[in-house]
């Protein structure tokens, strides 16, 4: 395992330590994600209040003058630096070699772009377009007229189905299914009868997509997932969804369909949302909530229905005194009928 | 893309419009999920009341009178006009040719229908039956002894497990696990045990299983899905589980061993159900709501635990106001301690 | 289908009959799974409680005297009695021939143990190594110097991805994802930057994984997942967690990166972990809570955010008698309304 002393990592990245510069360093992290042992990073002045929180033995962070909490690594710019700290600790990656495996199934009329990987097992048809230095690994489903862009990053046993579309530099997490069918069905005559799901997806740049997720293709139209948003693991979006640019979706979330969020919205995990709303940009969903209408912009909802985070708070503070009000309830009707009883008393004297 | 006035189908579909003809109709959804420039069918006026909330353009309807809040189109029979109009607006779907694709691996002692497709790298193991015509996309693996009707279609990358039974014209999106170990362990001396699940599933005809969902192998006997049912994404259905007919069952919902619904039973996306327990024809649970206890046929359940919906809707309406009840409270006991101890001065003097 | 009458049962176990003897038994399930019909075994009277509760027709037992409310079958070892029986009514379950299938692809760098059997289609990467006498069945994907212990088996179509790590006797269900990406991402100049996740997973013995599940790598460092623990279809396990040995983790669970769970702890169904808390040994949460903070050993927690199990039952019976409570509170309020208006005017006489 390397390690590295944060006076050794400020020496290779002509940066300042303010601390302890001995800290030893095993790792590096999210500042919400990192462990001791690890150093992260804090681009900007704003989520100074993380440094509280934050688990790590150190922090990557610009020259300006702030109070060290922990050990502080300052340099001129904090996310260049953080990246070449990440080489230094993440050991070189396996990358599946360029070209197509002997047993890779690639229809004639598939075109790929120079630099692709196509692992064992893969099944790519006809019509299917990937980009170039892209790599699709092991038993991964490349559907009929498929657009795959630049140095997309396909994991063992993804499927994309028909006529989807991903952008550049997406990466899409083993067992994720794209543009399976919408839940859409028309109720006649005592049954359910398929409505045919003719749409597409069309994901943008920069996405990443987590393990064993699914992505419903739209009705007609397409479900559509923005540039740079980010989908964890077992998440289900459903048909004609429409996601900005930049949101952070976690794990086991389910977005009904044509819901949209805006630019910047954050869903917490094992949220659930009802089909046909809106959320504004950059607003935050708690964990397991259940949100039932639109969410205005900058706002944060939580609880089951959601709720604004405020008012959820005093409310679950209230609830777990309710046994407190039942019984302060009690006594005041007791109080209360011992002196209406002594009023009428008084009365018939 | 395809666009027809509302004009047009009528002439197509020997309707007459109801409203503005020149209504221009781009694609065709269920009454729930239509968006603008969709036509969808009302087949039924019991369900008129969505007609309020339907977000469609306009709607095939009888020619019985209603008041006209959307422009409509009447004609003899909704259904099948529905269906002609599914055609208009559909492209034709990609289909894989007829045959076993030469990298798939067939036992010799599977039984193929005439007309069957096996795609690129699937599994077919010994004893396996597809009927006629049924369609196995890229990389799907059909177990020892497994029976699949007619007409069936499984989209890539589908498991079925030894044994199971798939009925006729059931459709199994990719990623499902059909038949995969009922959870059951004894506790014994300090661990946990497996109980052995020799048990298999059975689904009936015209079922549709979403993508990545589960659908666990009966300990002994058989998990059951009823001919009709629709299942949707990431859905975990234990072992022993029954489903009835003609049910919906949204997604990421978990129902527990030896469950029981009756038919036409919906449940809301992410509700959990315990084991053991039954829903009546036609309950209806919530989305998230967690099912406790049985649930009489005709009801509507939610929340967790789960009560019936009315309760529910009273019940949280006041929860919101509970900070203003301990507000009441609180004035409350002030109004009385007052009168209690002016009343005792009074004695006193 | 297999049956015995329990009498049958008695002799060939060499055990005595307490009960109707003529008792018919067609299958066997834990004592909590159990349906009319099935024996079920209890090894320890700690557990006599659920005697009341089980719907087994019979139960295997020890020969401690103990009211027989249902037909007991007394042996010196239930346990073994129990194994036995399972054989009996379990069907030669189907089991892949040993070698390696001529579609599989195996690097010439993997290392397979005697006895092992790789089904078609399968994929084993450079470096891997599978000890003795375990099964990957079709589809599956081992990676890079991945290391997978003895008597192991893999159902279809699993995933482990490269550098992780799986224990002896471990079972892991089809569509199982195990090194998937955690989902780590630094926030810098207006949008995401992925944090390489370069850890991996370690599985210890005996741990049974279900399907679709997902078990993300480390950022650094490891996964862990301790001996015996078993862990249901659609779970999502985040980086860095740590899983104590013997847990019990029902199906759709989410834990947040670097949470820990010491040894023998259960959560139920659909509950959620906040990250980086810990669940003390034999601690028990209760299915779709939501927990936000550690849980103390041997404690029950419930609810959402979740509580002490006690309190969540009387919160939860006072929640359903809001409606009557702000009635109560209407009805003070006019009565010390009516008070103080008399008092009021008495001052004024």
């Amino acid at each position: 395992m390397v390690t590295r002393t944060l006076a050794e990592l400020a020496a290779e990245l002509g940066g300042e330590v303010i601390g302890d510069g001995s800290t030893v360093i095993r790792g590096v992290a999210g500042i919400r994600e990192a462990l001791p042992g690890d150093i992260t990073f804090l681009a900007n002045s704003r989520y100074d209040a993380y440094l509280e929180e934050t688990r790590a033995s150190a922090v990557i962070c610009s020259r300006e003058p702030r109070q060290a909490i922990l050990p502080l690594l300052q340099v001129d710019n904090p996310y260049l630096a953080f990246q070449r700290v990440v080489k230094v600790f993440r050991p070189e990656q396996y990358r599946p070699a360029v070209g197509v495996s002997p047993s890779a199934i690639v229809d004639g009329e598939a075109e790929l772009g120079p630099g692709v990987s196509i692992g064992p097992n893969c099944v790519v048809e006809r019509g299917a377009r990937i980009g170039a230095r892209t790599v699709v690994m092991a038993g991964s489903y490349v559907g009929v007229n498929v657009l795959i862009g630049e140095d997309g990053y396909l994991f063992p046993r993804v499927t994309i189905r028909e006529e989807c579309v991903i952008g550049a530099r997406s990466i899409i997490h083993s067992g994720a299914v794209i543009g399976s069918d919408g839940f859409g069905f028309a109720f006649d005559t005592g049954r359910y009868h398929k409505v045919p799901q003719v749409g597409n997806v069309v994901i943008g740049d920069d996405v990443e997509i987590g393990a064993n997720t699914t992505i419903d293709r739209a009705t007609t139209d397409s479900t559509r997932i923005g540039d740079g948003t980010k989908i964890d693991n077992l998440v289900q979006i459903g048909h004609n969804v429409v996601i900005g640019r930049h949101c952070i979706i976690v794990a086991q979330v389910g977005i009904s369909g044509s819901t949209e969020l805006e630019d910047f919205v954050t869903l917490g995990g094992q949220a659930g949302l009802v089909g046909h709303i809106r959320l504004g940009t950059g607003s935050i969903v708690g964990a397991q909530s259940g949100v039932t209408k639109s969410v205005p912009a900058s706002t944060t909802v939580i609880g089951f229905p959601a709720m604004p985070h405020g008012l959820f708070r005093r409310v679950h503070a209230y609830i777990q005194r309710l046994p407190q009000l039942f019984q302060r309830t009690k006594q005041l009707e007791e109080r209360v009928a011992s002196m209406e009883s002594r009023t009428e008393r008084e009365e018939v004297r």
